[in-house]
């Protein structure tokens, strides 16, 4: 293990987040807040320490696959710790195990809240929570290799572990133009956003966190009652914008190069935009009676499968309230997820597309078992190795999920919760079902089962297997 | 698809099914109850049907996986649809669909039931139900191969679709002679359990249901307390032969061979011990306060954990009161199940064993990815095609487990008792929790979800694969 590596990198993501909260302190001075000093305190002893740190470049520039992963699962918690210390110090948070749940749930644009009502916050607070899912939304690693002076090979092993989905396509051939690209797609939809969110005649404040929530694919809001305050065409113009950032950017992209064929053939893209349509028309259809009207009724199903979907987890009603088909169908669209290379996690809808034509292409065998099968995705064959991958990733996912289920059983809480609590965790989802619904908030739970969603919600971001080496002895060999 | 092949099949399990009516028969004479005319008919109907269908043998010989994984789905199909008869004609179970529930429930080894009292039936119908265990804990294809003359390639197809594990592994160069030995294993430790059921004077009538829904796994009582109103020693007994029923039965013919050292060499009978015990103890603690004293907390922690991981469903108390950690754990325990090559059902401890070595290989090679691993069981290197069949095993699993939810999401009943019946289901257990506790039953569902249920319970027994052949349009091409 290339220590004197890792800590560069965490030196210079440190430097990075030093500068990020220069922005919360800036809307702090703005709103004439008195926790402005904490921000300033903060951003100098996270850009110091990181400075520290990151002083001398390591001359041993070995750097493999292990350290990618490490780095990358180290520099998401150090991100967090100094994350929290805002929310800890200005005394708006006053335990410091709620701060740092606050802000991983930010950063891996969870969503999940231990507070009970927002709008007893600070502005400066408030924006640090909502701006937390900005960051994580796209990844700090990504931008943090924009000016880090590092070599393919490093920028390739960090990416991949950073990058939601089961690979990640390079889509121009040099990897830092690709991530340059992302960034300006990302920046730009969300200026979009908070454009047509001012035209609803709502303050830029509210614009500017609802469009970070938005685009981070995170769920934050600055209402206790979430998005369910704001006008209906406020509502479409978020539910539209969650669906766009969980879309796969490489999507983007072929348009910009103008293979606007290309980019509808994409079958992730299609199958997730129908996934989404019969999710809206079968719980519409579920919730009319509850709802009233046709119009309502599309309205809070569609806000709520984006929602859910991408992960984000903002709400326009307590759907906790709802009938058990509209309940459970939420419940199984959190596995899903968005699209891999969006900023929504889950499992993402190509590897569902993959488990379903491994299975096509096994039933074929056992019909026929000496014939050849080949499973095609965009019109390529997929190589064993990915669709290898997505088998382990989906045996730890399973492993995962059923030991943190165990471990929050402790508190004795009801199975539902439980339940919910780690699939909406782990899928950075938000809300889940019964105590965790949207009018709840995970206050209630033990510092461990805190500190266990904190993992989970960690493992979800960052797909799994940067956290598990974490735990691997061999990981830490010389 | 070789159709004529498939009736002869068909034929000859209906001609042994209508031999097998005979037992409940003489139950119902000797008891001298009035349905006898009803077993006796349907005996009759069974034999006579199966005789024609399997008159003439079919002259083309051609039998592939396809042939053997269809016959043994209808063949279980038929089986029940028969099977469900007596029920229905004795007017003890007024509805069809819960008959064939009942039956379905009965030869898949899952005991859960519709029926709220027991006690009401005649000893005809309560042993036509536990007689149903034993018959579905070997399977029935299995007992006819043995009279049936057929190719070695026609009985291995036919055998390796009805037994449950990843790898059907002939004991002995001649697969006719496993089966026999497996017989041999199964009927002496029925037999050895009866004796020692009824050294603890119980009723014969008690001992020998008992035994025989001991011996399938499967959980139908005579009363409806299950196995709570007998002493203690009982309770020993039954946990003790759960727990033999639901050992991979090569064990016993390792120590039959006298290759002792061999047998508790097995990984995945050690793995299974382990988790039975480590489970016990987390359990008995758990509930200690409850229970009051040490003894009855092991005693009833031991004979639940048994009679879930072996996926029996006996119960001894109701454990759909216990804490939370304890309820959520043996809901964990459905998952796994017992071992391969036992009449348990489940995932099977030998696939969880080889997902997680595949876990910990694939995190070797993200650590250093140009290194050689390969996963070893049992001393031997694990071929590719069973890993991967494990895999797939586990998607295809996922997707009905996810299906049926939400197919039993239309009732709007509770999460939690949707989520555990099936899971109770799929898995072959019995109860679940919530309404379909050990003190409840599953009669309240609605046609459709049991009709679902009974899928599941099919799906689970066989393995998933020759279920979901049934519903792709190949498999029925000639």
């Amino acid at each position: 293990m290339n220590y004197k590596s890792i800590s560069y990198i965490l030196g210079w993501i440190m430097k990075v987040e030093g500068v990020f909260l220069l922005l919360p302190l800036a809307v702090s001075l703005l709103y004439r807040e008195k926790t402005w000093p904490v921000f300033l305190a903060c951003a100098l002893l996270s850009f110091i320490l990181g400075t520290a740190l990151s002083f001398k470049r390591p001359e041993n520039t070995q750097f493999y696959a292990r350290e990618g992963y490490v780095g990358v699962a180290l520099g998401w918690i150090v991100m967090s710790l100094i994350g929290a210390l805002p929310f800890y110090f200005t005394g708006e948070i006053p335990s410091f195990t709620d701060s740092l749940f606050e802000i991983i749930s930010g950063f891996t644009t969870t969503g999940a809240s231990i507070l009970p009502r927002v709008e007893d916050l600070s502005h400066g607070i408030l924006f640090w929570r909502s701006f937390s899912h900005w960051i994580g939304g796209m990844g700090v690693l990504v931008f943090v290799l924009q000016i880090l002076p590092m070599s393919s090979g490093q920028t390739m092993h960090l990416m991949r572990a950073e990058s939601p989905g089961p690979s990640v396509s390079k889509l121009v051939p040099r990897i830092r133009t690709t991530a340059f690209f992302l960034y300006g797609i990302y920046v730009a939809l969300t200026v979009l956003e908070i454009v047509l969110l001012l035209l609803g005649r709502i303050p830029m404040f509210d614009a500017v966190c609802t469009a970070f929530g938005t685009a981070g694919t995170g769920g934050f809001g600055i209402r206790s009652d979430s998005i369910a305050g704001y006008s209906p065409y406020i509502q479409v113009i978020v539910t539209i914008f969650m669906m766009l950032f969980g879309t796969n950017f490489a999507f983007y992209y072929l348009i910009i190069a103008k293979k606007v064929k290309d980019a509808f053939c994409m079958e992730e893209v299609k199958a997730y935009f129908a996934i989404f349509t019969a999710a809206t028309l079968l719980i519409a259809f579920n919730i009319l009676s509850q709802m009233g009207n046709v119009g309502d009724s599309l309205r809070h199903a569609a806000f709520q499968v984006a929602s859910i979907m991408t992960t984000t987890g903002f709400a326009t009603t307590d759907f906790d309230q709802w009938p058990e088909f509209s309940r459970t169908l939420l419940v199984m669209l959190m596995f899903i997820g968005a699209c891999a290379g969006s900023t929504g996690g889950g499992i993402k809808v190509s590897r569902i597309l993959m488990y379903m034509k491994t299975i096509k292409k096994e039933l074929g065998i056992l019909i026929h078992p000496r014939s050849v099968k080949i499973v095609m995705m965009d019109g390529k064959k997929l190589d064993h190795p990915v669709v290898r991958a997505a088998n382990i990733f989906l045996i730890s996912y399973a492993g995962i999920l059923v030991a943190s289920i165990l471990l929050l059983t402790i508190d004795n809480f009801d199975f539902t919760t439980n339940v919910t609590a780690v699939i909406s965790a782990l899928n950075n989802i938000g809300p889940g079902l019964s105590l965790v619904g949207p009018a709840g908030n995970f206050a209630f739970f033990s510092g461990f089962s805190k500190y266990v969603l904190m993992f989970d919600m960690l493992a979800g971001r960052l797909e799994i297997f940067p956290m598990l080496l974490l735990f691997v002895p061999y990981t830490w060999k010389k």
